[in-house]
């Protein structure tokens, strides 16, 4: 077994020497559409970027479809052609892994809104042949989610064994369970809420300010002559230190200096370097709009009060819910806030708050206490033989 | 007595009914210089914008310095002509008051480095006759106290009754203590740090960085061309939120919904607004080269690790250190820090955490507490005739 196992993984994760998915690739599903929208509009044709990792047994039973946060992708594992760091959940999705790619058939998409290959702001509007800007309709989690049932409908795939994300991917795996409750066996949402707070809500609101702000954004309309850089790297840097935790931070940079630059208001801290860095590194590779795009539909999201439970039939998907105590940008409180939701509606819940001192950050980062709550948890769920166990 | 009291401030605050300040005026005291500024830098001639209230006892016993915070300025109480608001600490200055000015010479002026009255960036470069911009040199709180310390010298007070402020006004007072121990009695340093810790650096580079990606910055020469009101604007909000508590939002926002505005990503809901008012209202009375030199001192401000005892005179100043509960800015965590290093220095120190739901803005609006705290500290150093009790 295990050599079979070898054989069909031949090549080994460079940062950890643990078997590898090796390299894996993105591939696009289209379909005409129109998908009707929350707002009354519709759009198509709709393209959904996508990487699958694993085999869909013959009972199609062992599907788990894994959710991106606001800056993800559809490259969740595996390494792409000539790259040396894995997906975005690569320590959590593979061989052995919780997310265990010898047993499940793992699918992460990007979302509708994004720029990372499905359809975006920055993509081919049908009726101009031009990129859609500021013409792209709002977007709400649930379109997000109504455009990846299209994909899992292709997939031929009736239930989902599992829904799993962390952040907004946590809002989209609640709102999987909101909009088809009957398609999800099980759901794993992570530092994540039923709504923003206006805490939240004015956070991501600074973040579209700032974009908009750059004159180089001009309306949404600058495919031409290139993005609002630095309205967009200032933007990103209000988003890395709402992701750290201030312990994280004292951590890893305390108050240590840089090597000074040469101009008045270079950075002479290091944690000011880190902050440039990222927020010039992201603008090479994120479309300011849809940043914009995708922080109002997480602001509009809202499951509170019941929603979560709008239908009628009742609900056997089984919930396991998990926070990290210096996260304060989704705090602990609002996953109990979560679970009172779940308990409220007579759900089957497991909460645990992972210590960590990374911040919100930690759901990409805490592998070791998720490997193991992920791992009994989607075990009890699912035997191991292809059929549902419950 | 009262009614001599009623003849000396025959108006009353507007805002309270209580008696008045009345109508107060802010007045500029120039000196020559040069003031040699910590970084081997020197700068004159120097002008400081200042303000006082009440009288100067024959003793010259009985004054107190106030010292504001980042956009704060002299106008510390009292009514400018023609306005409705009092100065930015109108509620804890003046007659039977906690900073009683029937008792106490209240003084406060704006900071080097400022926009309001003090030289600053904007002010005239005497070698250019033109406003310095970034040629203005980096100053520090040292340096901004050593200004203040010649004001002191000129209105003829040897030894300040006491020097008091919250945030950066609380990063004065403690260095007023470092720097001129003897000249301080007592000491209220209110919702403040004895450095910064990374997050607080990245939140004001993150300012920094909104302010000079503004094209209109120029580099800090805008003085001709107008002022980068978009950068500052943005810059701002960042600010408000850090002032504010995830709760107080909750309280005050919530996730109402504002009346639509017309073109897409108009805000929505009313923390949006609320952001968007504030910020745009700041780049009307606030200079954005002033935001980076004084954000920038605040980072480098340090008197951790023993360096608030550097002198080697005994320190018989005493504290009334103030946090509040909810100031997520400045964490009370800070506060017991600073309360350790001065017990540690065997200082007269008292500690109190106000509970509140302001955050760090509390400092500015929890007046009930603090007026008790400041008020019977205030008396227990002072006994009223103008002679020092200890």
């Amino acid at each position: 077994m295990k050599a079979l196992l070898k054989t069909e993984s031949p090549e080994t994760d460079p940062a950890t020497g643990s078997r590898s998915l090796g390299t894996v690739e993105t591939r696009e599903y289209t379909f005409a559409g129109p998908l009707e929208l929350e707002s009354g509009e519709t759009l198509g044709p709709v393209t959904l970027a996508y990487e699958t990792y694993g085999t869909l047994n013959a009972g199609k039973s062992n599907a788990i479809l894994v959710l991106h946060a606001l800056s993800g992708d559809a490259h969740a594992a595996g390494f792409h052609p000539g790259e040396e760091i894995p997906g975005w959940w690569g320590a959590m999705i593979g061989p052995g892994k919780p997310f265990d790619t010898d047993r499940y058939f793992v699918i992460c998409s990007n979302v509708i809104g994004g720029c990372k290959g499905s359809t975006g702001p920055s993509s081919r509007n049908p009726r101009t042949g031009k990129p859609y800007g500021t013409d792209f309709p709002f977007i709400t989690i649930g379109d997000m989610v109504n455009a990846q049932r299209h994909l899992i409908d292709f997939l031929g795939i009736e239930k989902l064994l599992c829904a799993a994300g962390g952040s907004m991917g946590g809002m989209q795996v609640l709102q999987w369970v909101a909009s088809f409750p009957e398609r999800v066996r099980c759901a794993i949402p992570i530092a994540t809420a039923l709504k923003h707070s206006p805490q939240q809500i004015a956070f991501n609101e600074v973040i579209r300010q700032s974009i908009m702000s750059d004159p180089a954004w001009r309306g949404g309309d600058y495919y031409e002559t290139g993005q609002p850089e630095r309205g967009l790297a200032v933007a990103r840097m209000i988003g890395h230190i709402t992701f750290m935790s201030d312990r994280s931070m004292e951590e890893k940079f305390s108050r240590k200096r840089k090597n000074g630059g040469f101009r008045k208001f270079d950075p002479d801290f290091e944690v000011e370097g880190y902050l440039r860095y990222r927020g010039d590194a992201f603008v090479k590779r994120f479309d300011a709009n849809s940043y914009l795009y995708i922080t109002k539909a997480m602001d509009r999201f809202d499951l509170s009060g019941g929603r979560l439970f709008e239908r009628t039939i009742p609900l056997d998907t089984r919930f396991l819910v998990i926070s990290f105590e210096s996260d304060w940008l989704y705090p602990s409180s609002q996953s109990r806030e979560l679970v009172r939701e779940l308990k409220r509606g007579a759900a089957d819940a497991t909460y645990c708050e992972i210590r960590s001192t990374y911040g919100h950050d930690a759901f990409l980062v805490e592998i070791e206490e998720q490997t193991h709550l992920v791992r009994h948890f989607l075990e009890r769920t699912f035997n191991g033989n292809g059929t549902l166990r419950r």
